[in-house]
Parts: C-alpha cells; structure tokens; sequence
C-alpha cells in the first residue's frame, strides 16, 4: 500500500536497520526499543493483521521468528525475550500492517505484564468457551 | 514431562475449558484472563520455548493461532487483541512448555503497553545490528 510506512521500507523507499530478508519476510530493528536488540517482523506483502495473511506467509514469518529469536537471544546474551502481536487500534496496533515485535528482556527490568483476573465462575467460562467454539467447528 | 502443569492438561489428568484441538496443539481458556476469552495455545509435545520447538510444530501453532484469534474475535465481537509469548523467567515466562496468549482487547481498557526507549546514536543501532545479523548468516 502506497501510504504504508512499512510497505515503503520494504520497498527501500524508507530506511531500516535490517536484520534479517527471505522471499515473503523482512527484518529490522525497532527505532523505539523496549531493549536495544528490538525487532520487528513483517511479511513482504501488506496485511493487516494476522486474520488476512495468508497461511503460507504466516508459516514463513513463525520460522524467522524462531530463526531471528535465537539469533537475538545468543548475539546479546538475554535472559529472556517476549514476542507480541497487537491487533487492530485498540489492541495498540500502530502500523496497520502486520508486525511481529521481538523483545529483549532481562531480570528484574521492570517491564510490567497484562494485568489479570479470574473468572468469577464456572458458569462464566462456559459462556465464554461456547462463544468461541461455536466459530471452531 | 510428568511434572509440567501444560502435560497434565494435554494427557488430561488436569481439566482445561478447550477451546480448540488438533494433532498437534490444544488450546484453552487462561483461568485468569487480561479479559473474558483469553487464550492460550500449546504444543501437545512438550517444548520449553520456540527455540527449542520443530519448525512442523510452530507452523501448526501459527495457523491454529490464526482460527483462535478469529474465532474469539468475532465470537466476542472484540475492538482488538493482542499475541503474545513469554519466553524463559526473566521474560515472565510462568510455565516453561512453550504458550501462545491470545488477548481480547477493548478500547480504553487501560491495558499498558511495553515500555521504550530511543536508541541514543545511529553507531549503537549499527552494533546492535551486526550482533544479531552475524549470527543469521
């Protein structure tokens, strides 16, 4: 897409600090790390977000993922790492296309996770796992 | 392994609310969830984190990913969502058998993001860089 700002950096229209490049996948640093070693996965081909990719490109991206993982992980000797998806604005998405944040993490670097709750019943979670398989048949 | 919590789910000597089965993932409602319908999806055989999953496997999670995620989002008719993978303790990762949230999101839920940080100088992302890209050659 013309106006993406990922689009133009897989086009070498804008620039990025690649990392990592195969036939559907491109990798680069995230100019606002978490951590330095921040990276961002994208297919080639502008997608939204993970629901209109196709298989075949998201099955690429999961194998760079892990290759662009370890690579991350032993080449800045982390402790840990997160990988996040935000999906559509009000999952945080900023760029709608689809990208695959790699985050360094380290112990005690006070990266707070979600926030969490339990369910307040059996019940409730029946309604909730019937509303969700009823689209999985 | 006989003692991992995700293990006993997958042999069934723990109950789960699944949400989702196939030859080689399962997948299930978080007890506590960032909201109502939160996800999470596992290999059936026991891996610690994507370093150490087969690439056959991985596929398999992706595209089961990529159901759930549609099912819970038309299901629960979500604003957005968010994937997300912890991976070892200093990443707050829980339990060490590889797990992919998936998150219902809602606008202005208050659910905060990652922290950032600008690199400070074009050499330190050069470093970083050629840290990661050596080892992906």
């Amino acid at each position: 897409m013309s106006d993406c700002i990922f689009c133009k950096i897989v086009n070498g229209k804008l620039p990025c600090y690649k990392v990592y490049e195969d036939d559907n996948v491109l990798a680069f640093l995230d100019i606002k790390p978490v951590h330095p070693g921040h990276i961002l996965i994208i297919p080639k081909k502008h997608s939204e977000t993970i629901l209109d990719t196709e298989e075949k490109i998201l099955k690429d991206l999961i194998i760079a993922t892990k290759k662009i993982s370890k690579a991350v992980y032993y080449g800045l000797k982390l402790e840990g790492f997160g990988i996040g998806i935000n999906q559509f604005e009000a999952g945080n998405q900023i760029v709608p296309h689809l990208h695959i944040h790699v985050m360094p993490r380290y112990k005690n670097d006070n990266f707070k996770l979600w926030p969490s709750k339990e369910y307040g019943s059996e019940d409730k979670k029946k309604e909730i796992q019937k509303k969700i398989t009823r689209l999985l048949k």
